[in-house]
């Protein structure tokens, strides 16, 4: 990044909050609280972490009102109901500031060795970069940025405002839109994985759907959302991906629901809204995931979950001598079950457990 | 898609069937039963499913015979053995129809801004799109098509017919064969992971070996096929990979195996013929899988499979605080054993349990 | 690769190692033992395989002092302490004798297709190959090659004699160090995962700081290395990382750890030196990892280890009949052992155990 210097008061002027301490002292960075230096911006999201407050260098402390004189006792801070939120929006505000300073601002806004059909729209103020392809009778919305070898396309559509960074491809007739943020190595739209099979091979199911990816949506690194076989896949507004993400055909995320790196969503399954699935968990094929689900890391979802509520199933990790005596007893609790219950029966022990 | 009409009657003069009903009606989608509109054609493989044919407002339904009447008190219907298979071939079908009406094949065979060096042979028919690099003595079958950002390595050959889409790599001498399918982002040919430890670091083994993929391959978006180390990788024909699936070197993988989504397979193991692996499972090296075996999603192989089967290995997800109390006693399972053994004896329980 | 041939002779000089048997063999592949044919050298770098030797066709054998008498019974041998990896640097010294025959040598050091930006700085020797993209301020070290559709963002620096393969992107002011060989698709520099909840609404935290790569790094196909929030995300010399792995933002892994393909590292995780990592594992984030920790493919880290050893949490597989009937048990062990201590109690067994 650009070096760049601001003030508090500058901060505050742009995002709100109240500054306390001398407002003209400049900021230089922002860092996270523990390593701070005496130039640098850093925030308190938690009351319980209040104790770091005390030791750190930083110049400035973002808190909320509970922290106020804790903070002051140190140095300059400002004061919002909401640090993280505050944080969140001075990164944006500081990463705008950056960028100005940026030579590649300076770039042409269509580089003269992309490649674009003549069929294809391009709006006002979108930049294209060096060797991207936009194919026939693609949209590409005002103030879009295409960057170096992605591919566009025939007939697919990208929002105003959207970035799609280099390496991605976004496949016929599929449909990204506004504001949305699209990382390296992104494919949006491959076939779905359809086959019959016919004799002891496999016969193609042509998947003949697209992908729809609503507004404001974020899409990490090489992660992958394939087109419906007949319907599209569904991506729905303020949705969050990490990376290495495979979604299938068919799919329905709803609405600002993030999902960390490694998740793999099969075909038709339908995920509510302001749910969030942990890294590596895999959700099968044809279920249902109800509106604000937490699936933790790792976790197979092997049935329609219809509540909201926190889910897990992990193997719990441990020395691996330990482990190879308890996965050995895994292998048997049938047995073990079994046994349990006949000792019961034996020694006259009455129960009402539901689980023999 | 560009957009296609056509009549029951052209559909069965193509792919066969009996059709009950008006033939002339014309059908300008397929789409799933449930939300099939008047001119759309559906299908139902699953007998189960029957009720389904009773309330849809698909124009015409593809069914086997068993249904052909349930199917006729409601409209037109095609009546074939094998309906899912019919489908199948119908959306290949379709597909073929719709391209023929969309401008992309009016680009030219080989594009002017790819880079081809002068000793790569390519076959007639053969079309490379934008910016693909075909690097020295590659070889590109007749009728194969190589999309946008390509890169075909010194050496390597693409068989007839194959389409590799955007962004492919096919690293030096690899082959890939006839009618493959290969989507955007695979990496066909990345160095194996092989490396011997000297003094606390790592000595890189160099990979010598090459991928050889088959005839009639799929392979989803962002897959990885590493080279061998020694010796080569083997995808044998008809084999089908979805995406996000790591093959680590010197894998061999048996005729018309299908693996879904994030699937890795360590390096050297032999995984059967007409196998299906779930999504996320993990194949460990070194390891051999017999022919038909299916192997449930998430599931970790650890060992050897003899036998056509069903395996599975997965934690069975539950409520978060559920889970909690459960794992913690994984955790004790060998004490588990231990205690319930002692009660046994102090009860004088006769046993004949070979888990003791 | 080329063909190449070379005697016995030749490799002792080159690699060292005592020679047995007729030097001027001609040897003409490295190939596995079981394998080999007669003009081929192999080796046995673990003596319990001592009976391979006996049956083998190679034309020379690498083993170590201990196997030397039964390997010379049958045929011309090297001698050396470490057969492993006298191997491995025959691997890299055959390389490079097969590169030199290559025609792909004969390839300009900065194709002309490539976009280069005028501020850019190359290195004495670096190679560009075709349309790759190196953008403002970007240093390309002396030596390195950076191959076709790479893209070095502004401000990125690549060391000296580092490899990018196709398709590989470096973020903005990215360093990848010396001699690191970065394989295909590769993303170094996405931005983190990164949110604050707002009213049901993620708020995107820019991500700040860089991805800082050591000299001696191995990045496999398609893995993802993102940069971190505030501060860097680094990953230190000799680093090996397999294929489809995703490193969140701010992690650190230590020097000369090994990962194996479709690991997930969670944002801030912090892993050891001289760690191995499995296939599939999953690490969360925020974790410490000691050096000289050994996680089991497919396990979970979900909370820190402060202790070398070797740490395991797998699921058994089993037979899905099987599976299903323990399964079942696992969601009830909270259950199992409140009736095994009641029936403990019931029977008066004195216990001492602590998981009580």
């Amino acid at each position: 990044m650009a070096r760049f210097e601001t003030t508090l008061e500058q901060i505050c002027n742009h995002l709100g909050g109240v500054c306390h301490g001398d407002s003209r002292q400049l900021i230089d960075a922002i860092e996270p609280i523990e390593t701070a230096h005496k130039k640098a911006i850093s925030f308190v999201a938690n009351p319980k972490y209040g104790a770091q407050i005390d030791v750190t260098q930083a110049g400035c402390l973002i808190v909320s009102p509970a922290l106020q004189d804790r903070a002051l006792a140190r140095g300059a801070c400002i004061v919002t109901a909401e640090p993280y939120l505050y944080f969140a929006r001075l990164t944006q505000w500081w990463r705008a500031q950056t960028l100005s300073l940026s030579p590649s601002t300076a770039e042409p806004l269509i580089h003269p060795s992309a490649y674009i059909h003549p069929t294809a729209t391009i709006g006002d103020g979108a930049r294209v970069g060096a060797f991207s392809v936009v194919a026939a009778e693609a949209v590409i919305g005002a103030g879009a940025v295409i960057k170096n070898h992605v591919s566009v396309d025939i007939g697919a559509s990208i929002g105003t405002d959207s970035v799609l960074h280099a390496q991605v491809t976004v496949g016929e007739h599929c449909v990204v839109g506004a504001r949305c943020i699209v990382h390296s190595g992104v494919v949006v739209g491959a076939d779905g994985f359809g086959f019959a099979p016919n004799q002891g091979r496999w016969e193609k199911i042509e998947q003949l759907g697209r992908v729809r990816i609503g507004d404001d949506v974020e899409i990490g690194a090489n992660t992958c959302i394939d087109r419906g076989a007949l319907g599209d896949t569904v991506i729905s507004d303020g949705v969050k991906l990490d990376n290495l993400i495979q979604i299938g055909h068919n799919v329905f995320i709803g609405a600002h629901t993030a999902m960390a790196g490694c998740v793999g969503v099969a075909g038709s399954a339908k995920i509510g809204a302001h749910c969030t699935v942990g890294g590596g968990a895999i959700v099968l094929g044809h279920l249902s995931v109800a509106d604000h689900v937490n699936i933790s890391a790792a976790t197979v979802v092997t049935r329609s979950i219809t509540k909201p509520g926190h889910y897990t199933g992990i193997f719990p990790i441990d020395d691996n001598g330990n482990w190879e005596k308890n996965a050995a007893v895994v292998k048997q609790l049938g047995g073990v079950r079994e046994r349990l219950r006949a000792l019961e029966q034996r020694t006259a022990v009455p129960t009402v457990d539901s689980s023999k």
